[in-house]
């Protein structure tokens, strides 16, 4: 058997934790997969005297993440602080620097700052692997880069923020508004400290760009994402969606069209009965999908201790094995640039607005419609006490030039209340 | 960048006709993805002069797989012949001897043979892979053995086998039976040559036997497998338990036990609302269950040309990459016989009956149930026209055995038509 292989694990959440537990507990199976011990030499987070549940007493102390990563001792490095700038990525550019290994679980620092890093990585010949980064337990990235590597994937998407579906599914489930869910979920402490980073789309737009860079041999280009959050999503609009056989799902999507890579990340409708309609709560599912192998579909929990900890053990085992694997899938300096698709491909919409009831006006709402190219495929209206009355559509396939066009349009002809919700529907 | 990876391909059915494909479409996007040119040295097959649809004059070509395998511009032996026995078995030991690398997609083999040939390949060490012989193009090895490196692996289960599940749900949508569904699939050409390799159960049933073995270290044990076909499956049944929340699913399950090894295939009721019970036609789907990770399902093409040969690239690039990891996951000298479970885990179970229109019957019934230690959770009793009622139970959890002396026992009360059926329902 080979020697060893140190870990030097800096932050010590319950992810760390895990990590820890992990090595301690499946010593002898670890050992028997990889062909070595799996050991931690030091440790490092901001608080040395909180109590974590385990005895950290048999690893070095760091206080100084930076300290950790260049450590003699240390040949992985495991980056789990967190955040684009300041300790973690001071710290993984030293261990790289140092000729450590790294594995991360830091989806911010690889979506804005993943470029420079694989480079830095590949010029010391090193490995920075961050299978945790993006749908926690799920072997997404390895599915990805390595299973479907005989494949020209032609679109990734996936529900990929675990406290977003809660959201969505609890609304539909409870009925309840989106502020009433909002403010139960961050009072269970399901949602980060800068909320934002969850229902603002952030975190899964994160997810997407790592997945679109590794999908498309493209370099990872989080500015290009077309990014909206759920807080604009209604009660109405999910009880709407369902009547017409549809879940609204915070879908991230990425696909290489003629016109340039098209990433975005926005609430969708999705058929009820499809693998993502029918995910509910804090789950997480990616879709992928290539020329030769068609769909795979994989769900598993997208956060937590136990699997996001495996998913850094995944990385780590390989590591262990002598693995090695660009970055990104191919060499960072055969990633190529993108151009940011200018419009999206196109699709139907459902679209619900407030008809006034009064003679002529759903024929009015029909013409500029047909006036701007976009065809009616199924049409609702329902029956209403008050003088406007609610009215959903489902469109043919039609670009969102041509919808913006309609609804343009509409908001002239003078028989609505209130502008019509226009959301996309994602073929699944 | 590295010397060409040379392969050789013995097989040239759907599967083989879409590796090469791959090799020739994809040839600059396999070179970045692992570093090393792949190519075509030879190829065998039965027929040289069959028309495949594509040129293959640039490859040398071998009547005898064995020539093929050993042939020195062949690094990896790729088979693709299928069999147990005969040319697919003795071309890759052939290879293995010669020192070359391995990659199959035969599932047979390897649950068959799978210790001796993981003893070969590692006395040579050279790789054994076999990502196409589970569940086509799902990566779901690599997810098992790589993904969830990390965690003791709990349960593992799934639907293998695309023709069965076909037609279980044709059976459902249809209202037809289990003899016109297959009468149905075979003229479709949908069912292997020998139907009982898919509708009796064992194709599945070998993808089982290496994915247990994979999953707990074991030797890979087919005949350890208790196996039960579909062909007893009744539309009665299928109606029977949709009516109750069920669906009928040919169902594989491997998990340790304080007894020993449990490995069933066997036709189980899962929740309908459950992934497994949603997943409808041809389509394969994989669950795997770790102490870290929790639940993670797998969903794809489990057969096809595209499908197939994109699982076989997957084990040819990481070959060419340098990948190397035991046959079944661990050294295969560490791998442990197992001792096949002698009962299956309590669970609760499924039974239909019909019972004679009498007084006292369902008491007699109820009474027996009770005295064996099977307790009822739900009970449906239906109207009808002739002298036998149907009736629904589902138990509460018990094991095989008590409910074996029940069953027995019922025979003896002189009320039922016929013999009740019974099915686990599987927690998923």
């Amino acid at each position: 058997m080979s020697e060893p292989l140190r870990l030097g694990i800096a932050g010590l959440g319950t992810v760390g934790i895990g990590v820890v537990k992990i090595v301690r507990q499946h010593a002898a199976l670890l050992a028997a997969r990889t062909g070595r011990e799996i050991v931690i030499s030091a440790i490092s987070a901001r608080d040395k005297s909180k109590d974590r549940g385990v005895s950290l007493s048999g690893y070095s102390w760091e206080n100084d993440p930076v300290s950790l990563a260049t450590r003699a001792d240390v040949d992985v490095f495991v980056e789990l602080i967190g955040g684009d700038e300041g300790p973690a990525k001071n710290a993984v550019e030293a261990a790289l620097a140092a000729g450590k290994e790294v594995v991360t679980a830091n989806k911010a620092l690889l979506a804005i700052h993943g470029q420079a890093l694989a480079e830095t990585a590949e010029a010391h010949d090193r490995a920075l692997r961050y299978e945790a980064a993006v749908a926690g337990g799920i072997p997404v990235i390895k599915s990805l880069t390595e299973g479907l590597a005989g494949n020209d994937i032609t679109r990734v998407m996936g529900v990929m923020n675990g406290s977003c579906n809660y959201i969505l599914t609890r609304m539909e489930t409870a009925g309840l508004s989106y502020q009433e869910v909002f403010a139960e979920a961050d009072g269970l402490g399901y949602l980060e400290a800068d909320p934002q980073l969850d229902v603002g789309g952030i975190d899964a737009a994160h997810k997407l760009a790592i997945l679109a860079s590794l999908a498309f041999g493209t370099r990872v280009d989080f500015d290009g994402i077309t990014l909206e959050g759920i807080d604009r999503v209604s009660i109405e609009d999910i009880r709407a969606a369902a009547d017409m056989g549809y879940k609204i799902k915070l879908l991230g999507v990425a696909q290489k069209t003629g016109r340039g890579l098209e990433q975005r990340m926005q609430p969708c409708l999705v058929p009820d009965s499809s693998p993502l309609g029918q995910l509910e709560g804090g789950t997480n599912m990616v879709v992928l999908e290539g020329d030769a192998v068609g769909q795979i579909v994989l769900r598993g929990p997208g956060a937590g201790e136990g699997p996001t900890a495996s998913a850094v053990m995944a990385d780590v085992c390989d590591i262990a094995k002598g693995m090695r694997t660009p970055v990104f899938g191919i060499p960072s300096a055969q990633l190529t640039g993108s151009t940011p698709a200018r419009t999206q491909l196109p699709a139907p919409y459902y679209l619900r607005m407030s008809l006034d009831d009064k003679p002529g006006a759903l024929a009015k709402v029909a013409k500029v419609l047909g006036e701007a190219g976009v065809s009616i495929d199924r049409m609702r209206q329902y029956g209403h006490e008050d003088t406007s009355a609610p009215v959903l559509i489902v469109t043919h396939k039609t670009t969102r030039d041509a919808l913006d066009t309609a609804l343009a349009a509409m908001d002239g002809t003078d028989v609505l209340s209130g502008a019509p919700v226009a959301l996309r529907i994602e073929a699944v």
